[in-house]
């Protein structure tokens, strides 16, 4: 009574653990990501201003983070939301990473801007709504750099794997999975947080696997609790949201920790980090 | 406990139907839909070759159906299965027009294909993975041609009426709007048809509403019972797929009905059309 | 990469259509469902006085209902909300069937109960939440009286096969498998009727299927719509809640149809039925 | 365009937070759950001979479980499926008891084997396909014993907090929550586990919260990982399924681990439990 699952045909040959078995390790500007190193990427969830930013920046740089996030170009279900900054964002995110050493990581939305994002942008992020824009996909498994692929909220582990498939199918083997939640019945929370995603994919794949609890959980309370379980998990990493005063965030407020907590998050994290015999990288 | 839903912020002014009451008609070479009119799309899952589409359009055609689809790029959850003709598929579907008169739906995928398809897609589809791909939405709705979106697997029915507010936005408001199953826990179809989007549509926005039963249940004896249900829900259109040999389809085989079996289906629809006051346009 | 399914271990024998080719026919005091015969099943949710169950049951008989549902025992999902009248509801139940003719279907709850609710039931009702309790399936499929079973919201259709096999394993197959909507994300609606789930169960099954769309819509503006879809679907009967003032009632108001409107709402359902070739029994 | 949520009718006064702060100790045979003590609940998934069970029970007592599980009543889906040793079931936990000094936790499936099941059980188990069995849920609040209450796999979080409420309004408020997954569309596992309620649960009531990774992934191998991460999202206690042979196990053999793997598991979960400050009781 079963539809079909996937056949022969939707294999991960590049991503899977058959040809490959040993870790990715995926280094940039001397940080690393995977294969004993974990990954504390921390940032504001949008480029706002060129103050919010740099005084973010600072402040999780000096508490141990290891890669910055911002976005510059931001997916809205609204048409008349805040769009992001864009090339602006983006040259403030160059001046954060100038002052801070911090590779950055941020979001690429249309094949158009590759170039644009790719001068400032360490590491490129496929944001979920991107999961299966294949064409976006191809274009940065054609850049030397790597990339952030976030898991859609509807998509499968396998499809999450078949996504990577597409970015290495072109020559780019350098992919962070990013589990961020599943849509579920469950309204406690935004999204439903899978970590049973994280020892599937290090089952499944030589991939460095993050955990983004903040748009999972879409509430700073949980973000602490759940990264610390992303960690117990076995994830390589994990990616969060802070801001200056979240209740004055343009996005997303309500899932950002603040400046001030960030210190004593990274030290609460870096503890299960260390039992897990990993290395803040 | 609850999460905060969206803000007025989210609103879908030029979709929904406080600005607008009356329903909106989408013609295309004569054919139309919406206000009382439905519409009978059929065709190929993808355009595989010429002599594929042609028999295919032809047989639909006779059988009543008012516009043509056909995949000529074709997103595929793995980089190893067939992509579709691309250019050439667009060149065959030119000239099943020709022969039979139809218009064309055929989906954009790619912001950078937007002329080539325009120039023979006289509606422009949007697929489900595209539905929150914005600068695509963006760019579609600046084209003088209907857009049929279709609503992803995950997305919420006001996430979609968002999704359509882009493309207004733009200028462009003659979008259909597809619903084509969400992603749940029953696995004896592929998705599960959500019916009731049909009259919660009807009611927000003036928008005409399509249901794709096809792709919804991965299964072709489902797709009589399932058309039959949406034209009583309330549906403005169904979209089909029809092939002269579903077993040797190169994409989604087990979801087409066979040509022979066409006729029927279209018959048995009607009545139900006629039933609730529309005419087939 | 898939958890192993369900093995043959599971098969549904006596409820499957592989021993029994012929539809099953439920009939009680005259009225029949099932094998080209409709269900038109209409009452309140809750039995709250004599005086609303009365004048909703005259209503309904008189618009042409066939059987009158109404809940003596209410299942809630709160210890502090209204919990059903109990012995003295389905005392009214007995005095409105006896004013009216039409038979009874209300819930059994606790297998302790069975003698007292079998004594006026001609329909025994398993709620959504005892389709996986197995004892009162056992205990019911041990009473001379027809079984309408609710899928639970979480159930998949294969589960509510075995569910009914339990009650046709204990000698008792007059068994009406009942969709009321399974939860998803979707937040338009309180859940998502599963309308696939009616052709789906007609091949697989030789039991009648019912559709509930007032719980599985949670709105009264969508009951007509989906009833209509169900119909066309292949459904053997609905079961809708009517009330006299739903804005007054004890339980799920919103979703109940006023009295007044429910003959309109039996006329466009009879057009279908008609069309469909059933008769309503 | 949203169904109303819960009304303030729906409160869970007396297990949540707002009239008692302090965190509720489950004390049983000297083993204690919650404020600081932290439950390794472990055994065999169902009872199926004396042998296995004892031989299990030993092992897991000499490794450091605290409490024995173990299920005399099963509910299956199937009505074909091995249903458990019911009453010689008990008798042979009694005996698993008496040898290791373990209290015991059991399933009880209907109302009218309250009395064989106290006599045995230390703590009493409501499936989580009984969370909404609201006679039961009172039947075991009238008991002197802890109860163990699982979530069912499609229940929100607030609906196991009102099913809680149920057994405290009979004057049990001697409740473990049990997390043990939810349905979702991902199918590399048999549930979706829910971490993000542990640490919801723990803002919103003060009873302990239990985590059952066996039958949420429903494969060994991702017991260990999702155990810790329970133990770093702040459980009080996880509830593993162990065995001999798992591959000759009657019931749910691929997601039990075997008896010798079983003292690993333990001290890397007693890790965590040291690092989160807590103790195993």
């Amino acid at each position: 009574m079963e539809i079909a699952g996937p056949t022969e045909l939707l294999a991960y040959r590049l991503v899977g653990r058959e040809l490959t078995s040993t870790a990715t390790l995926v280094e940039v500007r001397g940080r690393r990501v995977g294969d004993g190193f974990f990954g504390l990427i921390a940032g504001p969830c949008t480029v706002e201003t060129r103050e919010q930013t740099l005084e973010t920046a600072r402040a999780v740089a000096e508490a141990g983070a290891t890669i910055l996030r911002g976005g510059a170009f931001k997916p809205r279900t609204s048409p008349y939301a805040f769009q992001g900054l864009g090339l602006k964002g983006l040259e403030i995110l160059a001046e954060a990473r100038e002052e801070t050493g911090l590779p950055i990581v941020t979001e690429l939305l249309d094949p158009r801007d590759v170039e644009a994002v790719a001068e400032v942008a360490d590491v490129i992020q496929i944001g979920a709504r991107n999961m299966q824009n294949f064409n976006l996909l191809a274009e940065v498994g054609r850049l030397p750099k790597p990339v952030l692929l976030k898991r859609a909220p509807s998509a499968t582990i396998e499809e999450l794997l078949m996504a990577a498939e597409y970015v290495a199918k072109e020559g780019n083997a350098r992919v962070m999975l990013c589990e961020r939640g599943i849509k579920t019945f469950e309204r406690a929370t935004r999204y439903t947080l899978d970590l049973s995603a994280v020892p599937v994919l290090k089952r499944e794949t030589h991939l460095p696997v993050i955990v983004d609890p903040s748009h999972a959980a879409g509430r700073s309370d949980l973000v602490l609790p759940l990264a610390r379980a992303a960690v117990a998990a076995g994830a390589d990493g994990v990616m969060i949201e802070v801001h200056p005063q979240p209740e004055d965030a343009l996005c997303d407020g309500p899932q950002q920790i603040r400046i001030g907590d960030f210190a004593r998050f990274a030290d609460e994290v870096t503890k299960i980090v260390a039992l897990m015999g990993k290395t803040v990288g």
